[in-house]
């Protein structure tokens, strides 16, 4: 047994309350290693005269990547609390080895119960709680200023044409609210349930993430009753809006900023920024404290009280004045943890259902634990994704393991609720990392609307657009039908229309690799519910493949749920070049 | 390179900013597997071209366990923001593997910096920050019914003369706070600093962990104007006072849990404790919850506002009233961490060095991240020693290696500030745990008084009192100069009059093991200030040993701080059995 390789910690992805009454645990051990694993638990002041009283349960790996196995196991702790251990085992034949917070033992070790692994006690307020509705909801992603130019009255003196010309960092084409109004028939087809608009406040640039004033519209976009008009209709039509919450910094014509600029060191909001001397000074490098270099954005103070209120006063405002329902908070991982806690209870407080997704790259476990945010922006699947589909750097079983990774590394009712894109307004769009195949953009599209959690398609990503890095990615909407890929399209309705349909693919199903081929390069996952489950069975190669099925599926009857036709009973399943198959069963 | 042996994770142990510049890294890896580990660092968005610009630090290993090396580093960040990676060799002759996030590579993935470690800001408001003051802190726990009589007129109808028996659960000896004020001499001269007193409250029992009412003292300890004076005393001699915060649960004749047992669900007090059904019952089994299964004491529902909001005015008006020092918070793991994050808030709000202990006996990460405790009541510690030199139960290597694995599962700055202790009102006291021997139980002390963070001696222990399991362990001090061992207590007035003096023995030195020897049982530890080190030679054997120097202080110019006189030069040391040297060589 490889002790290395064993890891267990409580209190994060390893050990968590699932809900008021359950508790998942986790434990890591090198693959392939261990056949059998047990949890070993009780209540720590459960005694059977002068032993700890334990029960146990069988754990089973859930997840695997290159290096390690994820075993898993849910729980109801006696009495909401638990301390616990775990019995591994190489295989029947030998000993059993007992693993606690203090050590490995060769014996259960009911004479050192003092440092068992503890889940003190389950506090419902403690647990993660992310709304339920976020589950359902498939987001789009629109950047106003190019979904659709609704009032030529409102455009920016400079405006463009309509795709007049390719997008630059400094040109305006007009996009507005009343645009998006208009297109309210197409985004209900398409099945999507909520959008997410990038910055709408009174700001500087195209992109409006350099907010002039956090408690204004930017006039381009329209004014606040039309803002007001477009929540409520997306309210009658069951869609969600999020708007974009630009706290890490404001931008350059933010009059605090102005202020300090004017009168230095005399400005009553100096401290609302970090200003390491004054006078300010811009060039060649900014002396006080910018989001990435950019002098013309400079990060707020949040931990002066006055910032800090200013902040939660804005975000209280566009709830309560024009009742959005989440907030997508920009450079969310370089604002203080303590600004992150008072924004949830702010919000919460007010909108208890209201979605708090964190712009995070990376890692982020210690924004999810359920005293901060609901999601993080899901880019480490995005990059698995396009590194397997798009750009062809991984095999299969790297591509399950960078995924069941993901997954690892958070609770589960984290990923249920995690915020999965392929791309966004500060990444190429897919069609163009498939350099144009739309064939393996259809897969990726495929794998993320059938993945869980919630995704969100990037505007116009759905008929075809193409675009590379930022400004590339932000083309004007494409609204000539005739330049719209409608095969595409329909894809995605498709999938959308079985994310509703299908309880395998509703919010309370599982998710799981039952087959990777590196040689064909092809994958068979599957998702379940309660009473059926479908596979999916993706052929990411030029050649048209006869994949075997996994053995439950081996003559069964299941339903072609993308022709909508009984599947012959069969051993294998023909998939054509960059083609899928999508099958369901009853249990 | 034993991959699945490797850990890193940033935001705890692993990552941590050690104050408002500075960050710790470390990195876990098979013991003795690598021979050189760097970490490779940069700003995010500072770039060379297309290329992430970063530098390099070499890590060293600070601490050891059975199965691994944890190397450290400190690190101050450019910009307060960082994305790190870590570059690993096991020889020189062998291939650099680089560690990140997302995977290990055998190039240095300039590439791929999205997914380097990350470490986004560095906001001041986040760091883990306790009172200076602790770090200097001699501890002193009282329990408050046996350590001196002061004023008969307060003693309970029940209460017996002085020590005339052993102490039951249910017997009163009339110890009370005149008695400690009447002592004030005895502990200055000890040397101690600070004092902890377990319950004071008004309450049922001798312990006092059943509160009637938070708000009063209970009258056989003293009145509040005798507390006032107490503190005040305290204050005058340099002495800090800490109180015991028992807010898991109330005790039965606390008033609202009384108005719910008259007034069932009719009680405007329902929702103050966790009752499963009306009307309450309290035999066989208790059906709301209670502290372990004890029907006397009901858990207080802390996420009901009025609970908290009852409990937060507790722990300001014991702060305000009377300057206390700290709280030590029973139980403190069974409370919801969003009622701890409030009650810090609260009590810096009014006293920004007051110290918050938690009483949590297992790993404590979770409450140790900055926005809940100072410290924790480290048993890990207590227990790793007491194996060691009291049960004989573990070797000396593994005794280094459970310290040292208590010290690698915390950050630096949590280690300074840790609260050890060697025993408590909970826990059989030192000297019985040593079976009578002396000897054995002055090693413990010297160890705990020795190390990093502060230590805290209870009641009694520094004249060789004696006292298995509670109430064993509560019995009446004694005061009788001829029953107390002047040797042990002469060494403890020494110990801690070395911690004082010795810059290396201060709140900013390190420790190191530089030594352990498990066929004959003896130690050699290291700790260091800028200017001087000190070195610790422990013969925890029955033999009387020569023990070599670790080779940087052979024929040094030494002094012996037990002699106070220069050490002769040589390659060894003479140790008594179960004896000591301390050795100070300047650098």
């Amino acid at each position: 047994m490889l002790k290395e390789a064993i890891y267990h910690r409580p209190k994060n992805n390893y050990a968590y309350a699932y809900n008021k009454e359950l508790l998942h645990i986790r434990i890591r051990t090198k693959k392939g290693d261990l056949e059998k694993v047990r949890l070993i638990y009780g209540d720590p002041f459960d005694y059977k005269g002068s032993k700890p009283d334990l029960h146990e349960l069988p754990m089973t790996v859930t997840y695997q990547d290159d290096l390690f196995d994820y075993w898993f196991v849910e729980c109801q702790p006696i009495n909401r609390r638990m301390h616990y251990m775990f019995a591994l085992q190489e295989n029947k034949t030998e000993p059993i080895v007992y693993f606690t917070e203090k050590e490995f033992y060769d014996y259960l070790p009911y004479d050192n119960p003092t440092f068992f692994f503890k889940f003190p006690f389950l506090n419902p307020i403690d647990v993660f709680q992310a709304p339920t509705w976020v589950k359902e909801t498939v987001w789009y992603q629109i950047f106003p200023e190019r979904f659709a130019n609704g009032d030529k009255n409102l455009d920016p003196a400079e405006a463009l044409p309509w795709a007049s010309t390719e997008p630059s960092p400094e040109n305006y084409f007009g996009g507005d609210i009343p645009g998006i109004i208009q297109h309210f028939d197409y985004l209900s087809e398409l099945g999507i349930t909520g959008i997410y608009l990038t910055p709408i406040f009174k700001a500087h640039s195209n992109h409006k993430y350099d907010t002039i004033d956090y408690f204004e519209m930017d006039p381009q976009f329209g004014d606040k009753e039309t803002f007001k008009t477009f929540v409520e209709k997306c309210h009658e039509r069951g869609i969600k809006v999020m708007l974009d919450a630009v706290f890490n910094h404001s931008g350059f014509y933010f009059a605090p900023f102005q202020d300090v600029l004017e009168k230095g060191e005399r400005s009553d909001y100096k401290n609302w920024f970090h200003v390491r001397e004054f006078p300010l000074q811009l060039n060649p490098k900014p002396n006080f404290d910018t989001f990435a270099f950019t002098a013309n954005m400079p990060k707020l103070n949040t931990e002066n009280p006055k910032v800090k209120n200013y902040l939660l006063d804005v975000a209280k405002y566009w709830i309560e004045e024009f009742d959005i329902d989440g907030w997508r908070l920009d450079v969310a991982n370089e604002i203080d943890h303590q600004f992150w806690r008072e924004f949830r209870q702010t919000v919460k407080a007010i909108k208890p259902d209201v979605y708090i997704l964190g712009e995070i790259w990376h890692d982020s476990m210690p924004w999810l634990a359920g005293d901060q945010f609901d999601a993080v922006m899901n880019y480490p699947f995005t990059e698995a994704a396009l590194d397997f589909f798009a750009r062809n750097t991984i095999n299969a079983e790297q591509f399950s393991h960078q995924i069941d990774r993901v997954l690892a590394s958070y609770p589960e009712n984290v990923n249920e609720i995690a915020f999965n894109l392929l791309g966004s307004h500060d990444t190429p769009r897919v069609l163009t990392q498939c350099r144009g195949d739309k064939r393996k953009a259809k897969l990726l599209y495929l794998f993320q609307l059938s993945f869980i959690g919630t995704p969100c398609i990037y505007y116009g990503d759905e008929i075809g657009m193409t675009g590379g890095q930022d400004p590339g990615c932000r083309k004007c909407m494409e609204w000539d039908e005739q330049n719209q890929d409608h095969n595409l399209l329909s894809l995605f309705k498709k999938i959308i229309q079985l994310r509703k349909n299908e309880p395998a693919l509703g919010p309370n199903g599982t998710i799981r690799f039952l087959h990777t081929d590196n040689a064909k390069n092809h994958i068979i996952y599957e998702r379940t519910s309660e009473d059926s489950v479908i596979i999916f069975i993706i052929n990411n190669s030029e050649q048209k493949q006869e994949i075997s099925l996994p053995k439950q599926y081996i003559e069964q009857d299941m339903m072609d749920l993308l022709t909508e036709k009984s599947a012959d009973k069969s051993s294998e399943a023909t998939v054509e070049p960059f083609g899928f198959r999508v099958l369901r069963m009853e249990k």
